[in-house]
């Protein structure tokens, strides 16, 4: 099923991303060109309370064109690990850090088109480090509990891959 | 919260995406940049046959370097309805029609870079129309029953976000 390259040239590079071109040969071989969006990769954090409530952020999606209801995310930064990542970053938007951190997933958003990893994470004994999280992140700070998650699941409040296996997963592993 | 545009230019124009840089003024009124990929959207589908088993497919995917084990997906061509574009990938993916088709969830797999969404959803009532689907396609089918997809689940086996959401919600959906 390999595909295997035999030309690659970049296209594009910016600060986040660049792109390639690519000829690849198919096992039958025939040729075929792919286009790959290469991205550094990224953490979410599903951010658990000592009540089973989940901390969640609203925030302007430019790509989206609206605000989205999302779990805590970000970029990793140039060789950062990714447990480093998801304390870093819920520190930034929600002014927590976990004492308990727990991978539930890694896996592809777009594996048709991009090369981007999410490291999805489950954070619980939190304790709370900054009154007031970056202003500079331009984000609301949502608690919702079980009831109202699944409320909000069922009317389709969250619209991003990563929030919703984080939000399936909760409730699949906490029992209907 | 809103980021209002100002300036915008295409770097990049392939098959499938485009690349576009925006420049943006955020609500404190200071300026930032935004790269953007642009994609004609896609769907996905969860395939459940009368005994409540699931049609997978694993193929190779250049972004992600190897094989996945997939639900059967397609992009929409152009003006293409998201529901007629899930009949023609199922039939070209597995050889079924259904009978049955209802929109699960419409997500953003990659909100923070790319405007992508994927239309997900649930196919039963399946009719068998070809003995042999594409061989263009390029796949092996993989048939699923209930407790083979939860191991599969908790081993990690799938590693993209609409396949991991479609086996939640089809967990979930049908009680632990």
């Amino acid at each position: 099923m390999e595909e295997r390259i035999i030309e690659e040239s970049e296209k594009y590079r910016g600060r986040i991303i660049r792109v390639k071109e690519y000829k690849v040969v198919l096992s039958n071989g025939r040729e075929a060109k792919r286009e790959v969006v290469h991205h550094p990769g990224a953490v979410a954090i599903l951010p658990i309370d000592k009540n089973g409530s989940v901390f969640f952020v609203k925030q302007y999606r430019l790509p989206a064109r609206k605000v989205l209801l999302e779990i805590p995310a970000g970029k990793l930064d140039k060789n950062e690990k990714p447990e480093d990542c998801a304390i870093r970053e819920l520190e930034e938007e929600i002014g927590y850090i976990p004492k308990k951190l727990c991978l539930i997933h890694a896996f592809f958003p777009s594996p048709g088109i991009s090369d981007e990893i999410l490291y999805l994470f489950e954070a619980s004994d939190l304790e709370k480090t900054k009154e007031n999280p970056d202003e500079d992140e331009y984000l609301e700070i949502i608690t919702l509990k079980r009831d109202e998650i699944k409320k909000a699941l069922l009317e389709g409040n969250f619209e991003d891959s990563k929030t919703l296996i984080a939000v399936y997963y909760y409730l699949y592993s906490r029992g209907n």
